[in-house]
């Protein structure tokens, strides 16, 4: 039986290129909690990535980026507004409640995802501002690729920054997926962040090939102190840290990072085009990244299933598929395939 | 030049069985989150080892593993006692304060990093139970090995216990050397833990060989359900979460967490023995496990260190020195004779 | 001009006979930190009222007495289900969040600030539990009276009881308008608490006639030793308890507290009476209790604030007015009046 | 029989000014949440009491004082460095843990409760700067008078500001009992605040003769915001609170705040003198303001509470009496009598 498992992009295991760094990384002692060569060396190459000074703190999971970064840019006391669907607000257990010291999320009505600039105005316009029984909003935190698989162009992105500093908002974005909307815009990393004034990137690196690496990317320098306690006091300081950074390495050279990115991006498109194709199949958002939402018959789930098709069911005839760096053409060509027997017999 | 590194037992890599289990383990998709089938198997994995069900967390750092784990035990009004040496105390950033949600930590008197049943009393003794201004004792945790070098024999576990016990107290142990205590004791993992009423059990592995494993071992199994949402709340649920229980499965296989400390024990042994034998060198505590600790005069320290060997300075003319899986005998040995070359040549 | 102020009832002063109270308690010396007689007696007092053995921790304010109560209930790892109009969710500026260490606030659709118990099934059935991806359930809190006016009735209660029991959820009344909603249904205080299965009751004073007294209400006296542990780590320990115990006991005696609320909720009765008979002024909400919603036409609101009479401006044309222990019924018919006037110079 | 209690300063009722003016402030409407007039006063009352702009958040208790204003100016990953002796470590049950979101407090070693400079020194030269595993101190937290009874000098206070301030510590001053300190200097308020550098100042009410008032006063008007929404968080900000700041109002006028601990700081002098003459009895710490311990036989103890004085036992044969502004000169004399019968009979 086939095993196609699109259910995520993390149950993809670790890039060839990746392990490698890491087994190479394995030759005789070397200072421990980020004291070594290869973690030294991140500044340095992101900040050539991003062609600009930042700090990079390296963490193990997404959940702990996002924490640690927003626990950065809100105070105890404040508000996070960000999308509805977002991850930090809805899939993250409340790390960030914690991890901030109690900041409360205001989610925000979306489109595909996105939040729109009216949005965004509106709820700061209405914000009871002064009134103490509402936590002021303090940092706006934006996924890119968003949670719906689409991608904010860099004018949406500056729209958003310009109202959230006319406001005194921080701006937080949480890359989980930042290298699909860089293949997908085709433009350089700073233009999405550094040069539309984010603060702080969540930078992802286990979704994109790597066993466990993300990496805090502050373009703020004055927080690279506040970073590497409050990553202590998160227990997200690898005593063996060389093996974390040298995957940060590994991704990021030889323009990996993007070429990952911008094949899985290719393979969604590639499910996409196929699916829509179908009849009693309809595509729920614009798939800019690497996921794809359609709405597709049970008859037709039920099939996929059975013959070995993994996907995520979100309820409701609502399924998620997502692409990974490793993702190949002809199990995508199978799925699709698989969906249109189902169809054509008649599977309601 | 020489290049011996005893600083500590996290600047060695990654036994070679570790990184073989990480890269079989880098087959096909998997489920995330710790739904795979490596994950899963740790539970009767550690259930075997303890001759007992318990529920086994796998997360990333030694720091996550005793917040976490004392976040299961203590509420955040309540104070966790612990020896004045204490990892958890001194040295983790105030990881627990802030993940228990506040509680407070109080440092107890020390013999060789051993807590002595008499302090512990006197503590228990003296609480002004009752009167809210000040946190009432709810968690006792001792260190085993401890922060010096030392182990706990099981009966003395036993005395704290029933201590702890009779004033309404949980247990427990940071085990960030807990191969290197058994290894020491001879004794079956259960008989300092679970069998003396050890509630929760802070596993190490990084220490021991691997690249980023720890385990919280709950011997209560009905913590299962917090212990699960608490970590990802704190960011140390891995996606890839496969990549971390093969390390604990490969450790734990062929009984290697024991033959690994065994060696380390040994080679631990082998330095104090040797180091012992100079003059001027004096043996601060008893070495039960893989750490060492000496007054060396300075200028055996310059010696050394411009030989190549490393080691910790601990100010006040003390050093420590730490062995790993992989430390070897004749660099031991060479480390000795560096010393004893300072001691003739007269080095003060 | 005339002055009369309807924007909240905590622009009231204190009542009579609960300043006489604090007066009578200022003399001697007394114990400090709730040791005194006055505050010992609350549990009998408060057991009476109930018909049921309580622990009772005297607190300064509403938003304490929530966060304190919902402490008790919910871990920081869980969710906490509350109406959308919830005063802990969008009027506390994150207290919960905090004293919780990091619950997740989940807000669900009310009618008329009621949760209705399809609308709590449907969110029950429909979490992910287990994945600990999404903060799972822990308690279900109810305002009652609600912040919208309403007013449970018992069987509406017992039903809500009965689902959060069934999926392990604590059960949590906000009941900062508490004496309200009883005056309202002419039950016993029992009726809509205990014996309906709330577990902890943040019981309302100040905006009856208190100068600054709530108390938390256990119903399980197992919460006495952390409610007293947690009020303290709030800074919610008064030295001088005596003068705030000495508020509760004078609320609940003489049936007091029934009294100023009956009559605040006549008053708001009389007084949304008299605005619904006026044409383009429209109800919003059923008046149940002490607080009245309208619609009225800008024109209107600019001569009643023009006249010196005080309401609550909710936007959107909406407006709040809130009646207290003291509001007279002449300054209702004056306000009435009014309006009144506004609309037959045809005030738009 | 006599009934003198000494046990502290906040076993004595309201001062008959305090409590005037709660009443004079009940009286018509108000708005809530302190919006009110007179709290609006505060700050130039208190400017004009400290020559100088500040701002000024009213809240209940002094654990919440010091909480509330220690959360402004430690990060969550910081340490707070204070007296072993102090009361926000060992009384107020890991409030600043919690409210600060995890800070560490590191007590230093004192003489008669004082820090002085060369303790302070050898603490943050010792420090391991910039290694994540310690929390960096961030606040230096002083409390005058101390909790022994005694006062620094505006000497002794600019130099541990000049250390402080050099290594980056922001400095706090636990005034709980600030009254008695500058009635015992005859110094102006500035003197020891905000002329040495004292960023935040708990300034005590309750324990000299208020209901439940304390201030925090922030010398930085930049945390005006902070400050104001923290207290919201902690559930500190009252709903009626003219009633709070009117009893700060009737304190600091008149002078009274200095009468009153002026009066205290005399009958504790009255009482150490007189006990100090007996035989037996030892001067534990000198007393310059309001408190005073001593050593004294155990028969001598049980003879004092047989006849109706009341003091603290702190074990060990020591204990404390405080006196307040309302404690009477013959009550004084009384317990020095009753102690001098003890020592005629030979009381051991």
């Amino acid at each position: 039986m086939t095993s196609v498992n699109l259910r995520s992009d993390n149950v993809a295991g670790v890039a060839p290129e990746v392990m490698d760094a890491i087994i190479a990384a394995n030759h005789g002692s070397s200072p421990s909690y980020g004291s070594d060569p290869l973690t030294d060396g991140l500044n340095a190459k992101f900040g050539a990535l991003f062609g600009r000074a930042c700090f990079v703190q390296p963490v193990f999971t997404g959940t702990a980026t996002n924490a640690l970064s927003l626990s950065l840019l809100a105070p105890g006391w404040g508000a996070i507004l960000c999308s509805e669907t977002a991850h930090i607000h809805d899939s993250e257990c409340g790390a960030v409640e914690l991890q901030t010291g109690g900041a409360k999320l205001v989610p925000l009505r979306q489109s595909d995802g996105l939040i729109k600039a009216e949005v965004l105005e509106e709820a700061l316009t209405q914000t009871r501002w002064g009134n103490t029984s509402v936590a002021p909003p303090k940092v706006l935190s934006v996924a890119q690729a968003t949670e719906l698989g689409t991608v904010y162009q860099p004018g949406q992105l500056a729209g958003l920054a310009d109202l959230a500093h006319r406001f005194g908002l921080k701006f937080h974005m949480d890359g989980a997926r930042f290298a699909n909307a860089v293949a997908h815009l085709g433009c350089s990393p700073a233009e999405i962040t550094c040069d539309v004034g984010i603060d702080v990137l969540s930078f992802g690196g286990t979704k994109n090939g790597c066993l466990c690496a993300e990496a805090v990317v502050c373009f703020d320098e004055a927080l690279s102190e506040e970073v590497r306690y409050r990553a202590r006091k998160m227990g997200q300081v690898a005593s063996k840290m060389r093996f974390v950074s040298a995957q940060l390495h590994a991704l990021l050279e030889d323009n990996r990072w993007l070429k990952f990115a911008g094949h899985a991006n290719a393979m969604a498109t590639r499910l996409s085009t196929g699916l829509s194709q179908l009849q009693n199949v309809e595509l729920l958002h614009p798939v800019d990244a690497n996921e794809v939402f359609v709405s597709i018959p049970e008859a037709m789930r039920s099939a996929l299933t059975s013959e070995g098709f993994g996907f995520y069911d979100r309820g409701g005839g609502h399924v998620r598929m997502v692409t990974a760096f490793n993702t190949r053409a002809e199990d995508v060509d199978a799925f699709i395939a698989s969906a249109a027997r189902a169809q054509e017999r008649g599977d309601q």
